[in-house]
């Protein structure tokens, strides 16, 4: 294999997908293992990627009249042993606070002190601690609905992780609602199912299949609970958002009432849904080809990056000087009502400049030399086509056409994703191929029930 | 006394002003007590407000360069033991994680289970879990300076605890930077505290102090703490946002070294810097009034609320049309380049509505009944002013000159706590003076090293 056709992220996706995802997280900069198990250090390339998709998720939650609280971190366990269906699900593994204390030991080090009398539980879902304010909060059915969002990070044990798929400690939101009556607490557990499916289509270019968990997949302690389910390009499922209608489950458990416009004491509807950070190991494994990730640009944590190449060192000014009032006028534009977001990277590491970047997925990649400034033009490639396809285009028509090509990149990488799931899907109209099927797949799920809520 | 003087929150601060910050934190319906000892569930009102608060540091933070990043809530034990003077101030109470799963006991309820061979501990600061990634990022003087801030929950635990002043679990920012020099260190210490008091200052409205701490207060394993610190409506003193230089002792204690330009190992020069939900706490005791908090309208949580009056239910429908498009107008606006947060409130529960909202300290009442349409005005309360001091303002007007107002309630309330603080500072300039105010003074301060960073 001749250098030119060699890949950035080793190995390829045919070769190892497990071992290619985990090289292009690494990669492209986005997280890393930290030194307590199972939870990862999420970088600021990453993390821009989340500050986006919050945004983008929090407006449409606002929206629909959802308001933002925060709950405690800790659970009592005495909170767990009320909703016993609920901890068959959940509190197996879990972090298990016992003390308040450190202590110097006999041996110079620190040790455990200060015993709790009840442990604490570290939040792997918030129903029994919302549940309790919720209980407070909640007496007429003019309290109702009462519609609360909090952005949180949360913590289940798992065995074996991976970076944003399946870790120990992970970001989400988690929403908890509660209605007076059961119709519209399964309303808002499919409104919140359409908002995670648009955040995946429209934002995340990822075609999604809406649908309902068996029982057996089910939330515990849920009546119903819908999701979300993208095709990753190992042709397995990945779980991505998900919205539980809890009937009048949590709300016994928590002893959420409230006085109906009969004057009769009712339980009330609840529902929750959350996703997370997954959704990021999602986009990874839907649009990231063997040169890396590719972002797309709606919620990339950055458009442009702008490479000065400067091969003498009297060029630097003037060749900066054009960069710099480019990248300006580039800042100064909204792409879908967001200010364009610009790097300019001017170190002088040669190829691996722009090795860095296609790895790290940003959508646009501009080279600028003495010959593009004589010619007020740029070198541009974008990260949706090979790495060696690109075209000089004049400055001007650039700038007056980037939100286009960026909304471009964007549909391509969608139709892309959706072409790949109608390839690999079959319909199984009758109750042989059914069986054939379930006998001889291939198909598999990531994870059908973790981190996505 | 008779009723018309009677104040919407008892005590009054001249009463009881330890017992009048609950019940305004309590009637505001920012925060309430969690079932968790020392954790506080902020509601949506408070939320609010906190929202804003990020949002405004979140952008001061970025146009310095800062990039946001997320690190593991749990410090493995030895992490702490690494740095000896760090965990002789914080390490003491804190909540440490000894278990990882509950299984069913005998009695039938839930147990803690597997055992952890290293403790984890629920990070009090993150100092030392971030210098371990610090290390691995920085290698050579190109990587500097590294800027890095997380927005994160943290745990002290807290023995008496009040409602956003000092709670076990808090939110806070914290910023870390690593830098080739010494000078470079302390000059971002002194630009974040700036960003500090300008939040303060421009946004809070309240008057701050900027300063270095004694000795004896400083951070622990800084060389250098800087803060802002405000006088409270009782005299005392609060640390409202802390800077630290940390010269070498972090990096030390973590190996961040890089290689200099002139190719030599050296250790690099850390700071750190944080605010917090105590920012809250501050702004309640600096502006609350015995009715209750006032908001001031750079970071209310809502602007302004519309209070339509409908004696006679054949004037719902008119009134409401009314409000509504005098709602839709409001929102169109923008109040320093965010668009006016407005309420409605139809509710038909007579003068609790009003004082409700007082309570709150949304900065404008709006009442609106069929003789207001009739003359095509609004009658309009401040919350500057007293809960009686109303005026009729022509619709038009109040619309053409709402952010005007606005920005004259903001103003109002930074140049009253100025006029407080001055008016409550004494000069102490000569040795004499400042010997007999050490020995006579009833000057305090709240928690000067806690929850404030």
């Amino acid at each position: 294999m001749g250098k030119q056709n060699k890949t950035a992220i080793t190995p390829t996706r045919a070769e190892d997908y497990p071992e290619w995802y985990q090289q292009v997280v690494k990669a492209s900069q986005m997280a890393d293992q930290s030194p307590v198990r199972g939870c990862m250090v999420i970088k600021p390339w990453g993390y821009a990627l989340w500050e986006n998709i919050m945004r983008v998720l929090d407006d449409m939650f606002k929206k629909t009249g959802v308001k933002n609280a925060y709950f405690p971190i800790f659970i009592p366990l005495s909170f767990l042993e009320k909703e016993a269906e609920h901890v068959e699900g959940f509190a197996k593994e879990c972090a298990v606070v016992t003390h308040h204390r450190l202590e110097k030991g006999a041996n110079g080090g620190l040790e455990p002190a200060g015993m709790l009398n009840e442990p604490l539980i570290v939040r792997p879902t918030s129903e029994t601690i919302i549940g309790d304010s919720f209980s407070k909060w909640v007496s007429s059915y003019r309290d109702l609905p009462l519609l609360i969002n909090q952005w949180a990070n949360v913590v289940r044990w798992e065995m074996r992780t991976r970076l944003f798929l399946r870790t120990s400690e992970f970001l989400w939101q988690e929403g908890h609602t509660v209605h007076a009556t059961a119709e519209e607490a399964v309303e808002r557990t499919q409104m919140m199912l359409e908002i995670y499916a648009r955040l995946a289509e429209e934002y995340l270019a990822i075609p999604v299949i809406k649908g309902r968990k068996t029982a057996s997949e089910r939330f515990p302690g849920a009546v119903d609970t819908l999701c979300i389910e993208a095709m990753m390009q190992d042709r397995k499922g990945l779980q991505a958002g998900t919205s539980h209608f809890l009937g009048q489950n949590f709300s016994k458990a928590s002893e959420i009432t409230f006085q109906s416009s009969i004057e009769k004491e009712e339980y009330a509807w609840t529902t929750s849904w959350g996703a997370s950070t997954r959704l990021i190991g999602g986009l990874i494994m839907t649009h990231g080809d063997d040169d890396g990730i590719i972002l797309p640009p709606r919620v990339a944590s950055s458009h442009v990056v702008l490479m000065p190449i400067i091969r003498k060192p009297e060029d630097r000014m003037n060749i900066m000087m054009y960069v710099e009032s480019l990248a300006k006028e580039l800042k100064d534009k909204f792409y879908h009502h967001c200010p364009l977001e610009v790097e300019i990277d001017d170190r002088d590491i040669g190829g691996a400049r722009g090795w860095e970047w296609i790895k790290k997925g940003i959508p646009l990649r501009v080279e600028i030399g003495p010959r593009d400034i004589a010619d007020n033009s740029v070198y541009v490639g974008r990260r949706d086509k090979g790495h060696r396809n690109r075209t000089s285009i004049k400055r001007d028509r650039f700038v007056g056409e980037i939100t286009h090509i960026l909304d471009e990149i964007q549909q391509t990488l969608f139709d892309r994703a959706l072409l790949f799931r109608k390839t690999h899907s079959i319909t199984l109209d009758d109750k042989l191929r059914c069986a054939a099927f379930r006998n001889h797949s291939t198909y598999e799920k990531y994870a059908p029930y973790g981190t996505g809520g």
